[in-house]
């Protein structure tokens, strides 16, 4: 049996946010012919919305410490104004998008992050499994499923969760069944060679050239997990994981193979 | 071939807001054991988010004028807060819901209601059409769908719709497959012989019974428009709607055909 293609990506809430960044993105996204799913953020929202219900925003290491009312922000911003502005847009370029959570269709299953060292994240969920039949059902009903960054626990507890760790989650389930390359977009070009050349590019790297790229002191430390999820993802059945800018997706769209770094085995 | 039967519900903001109330019927409408669907409003939420955000709350006739602060509103309490609260606590109850919005899976699609004598509603949709066949794809797929009462023009505009006519809009569209009931669901207990005597159930209304029961005074002019709407949606194709309280529902998943008030040709 040929296996089919699926090529999953995530943009985060500094283009989802951005009218403008959001509709280039969504544009060219709709014109990707093959199967595809879409996973976005939207913190920012979160974060000013907390500000304006006077709550507290809380973050510890780049992550959020959600508690009770910042959930109920995360459901309204993310879920709510993000994932269905997302979805409408999408509409009105003729992509049949349906808008999820990992609650709907039971999809994303995460457990409660535990309390450790007396540090409590509150609702924030860890990802323990992705329900790739659900998805595909979806996709095979030609629609296209739209993730906003939220899981839940199956006993009625919504949680938020990072948006890479869905995306790569979500890619590494529907591998079982689709080749999935995984795309993470965000506001640089790529891996650079030379973090102040924006055209320096390193098209792609491979488990035989990120040791001696690490070595070389090339790739640097703020890069250094994200490529190291990235081979995470690759052992786990992923084809290849591409890290672009999401303002390049209509070369990407047009055929372009050239776009951002492409990370295989 | 065997047609199917379909339960459509359709519940409002007093049910979804009300955790008690809430749990109850849920609990109930996860053991329904027919195809199903949901439908919920969530208006009280949205008043008070707009107060909360200094956004000026304007009714006309009990409907609300939907300008554009308040439909990011819309969007955050009804398909980001109401949705996602109703899908989870289903999902807690072993019942496979997935939310949506009329834009997603382009399932119903509407049109700006337009300006009348000076009246304008803003981002509210008139119905015009429902897409029955990605619905029922879901239902196949062993999902249950919860509409969140919006809709959209498929141009990339959500808009706010009044649930009740949502909820008659789908049972109608469903209707070409599925032996479909409608069951709107309310505080009373159905429509009242008495309105101070909560037992005078009218257990059903035809079209014989009901121009009797209008010409004697017995059907408040309040009931009037509602059961209006009822022989409207009997008319196209659905087979029977039935008026009931939302915490009778365990009543008639244990099988109890008396509940409420029973409209049919």
């Amino acid at each position: 049996m040929v296996r089919r293609s699926l090529q999953v990506f995530k943009i985060g809430g500094k283009v989802v946010e951005d009218e403008a960044q959001l509709t280039v993105f969504l544009e060219a996204f709709s014109r990707l012919s093959k199967p595809k799913i879409l996973i976005h953020g939207g913190g920012k929202w979160v974060s000013e919305m907390c500000r304006k219900l006077g709550i507290e925003v809380k973050m510890v290491d780049g992550r959020r410490i959600t508690d009770a009312p910042t959930l109920e922000v995360v459901k309204m911003m993310l879920a709510g104004v993000a994932n269905k502005n997302v979805v409408s847009k999408l509409q009105g370029f003729g992509c049949n998008a349906v808008g999820l959570t990992g609650a709907d269709g039971n999809t994303i299953l995460a457990k409660k992050r535990p309390v450790k060292n007396g540090m409590d994240f509150g609702f924030v969920g860890d990802v323990k499994k992705v329900d790739g039949r659900v998805i595909r059902n979806l996709i095979d009903a030609g629609l296209v499923p739209v993730f906003a960054a939220m899981t839940h626990d199956g006993q009625g507890n919504l949680f938020n969760t990072n948006a890479d760790t869905i995306a790569s989650a979500v890619a590494v389930g529907m591998s079982a069944e689709f080749d999935v390359e995984l795309n993470y977009c965000f506001e640089l070009n790529g891996v650079l060679k030379d973090i102040k050349d924006p055209l320096s590019v390193i098209s792609d790297i491979t488990e035989t050239t990120y040791p001696k790229l690490k070595h070389q002191g090339i790739i640097n430390s703020g890069m250094i997990p994200k490529i190291g999820n990235a081979f995470d993802a690759l052992k786990a059945g992923v084809k290849a994981v591409r890290i672009m800018n999401s303002q390049h997706l209509p070369k990407l769209a047009e055929g372009g193979e050239e776009v951002g770094t492409v990370i295989r085995k």
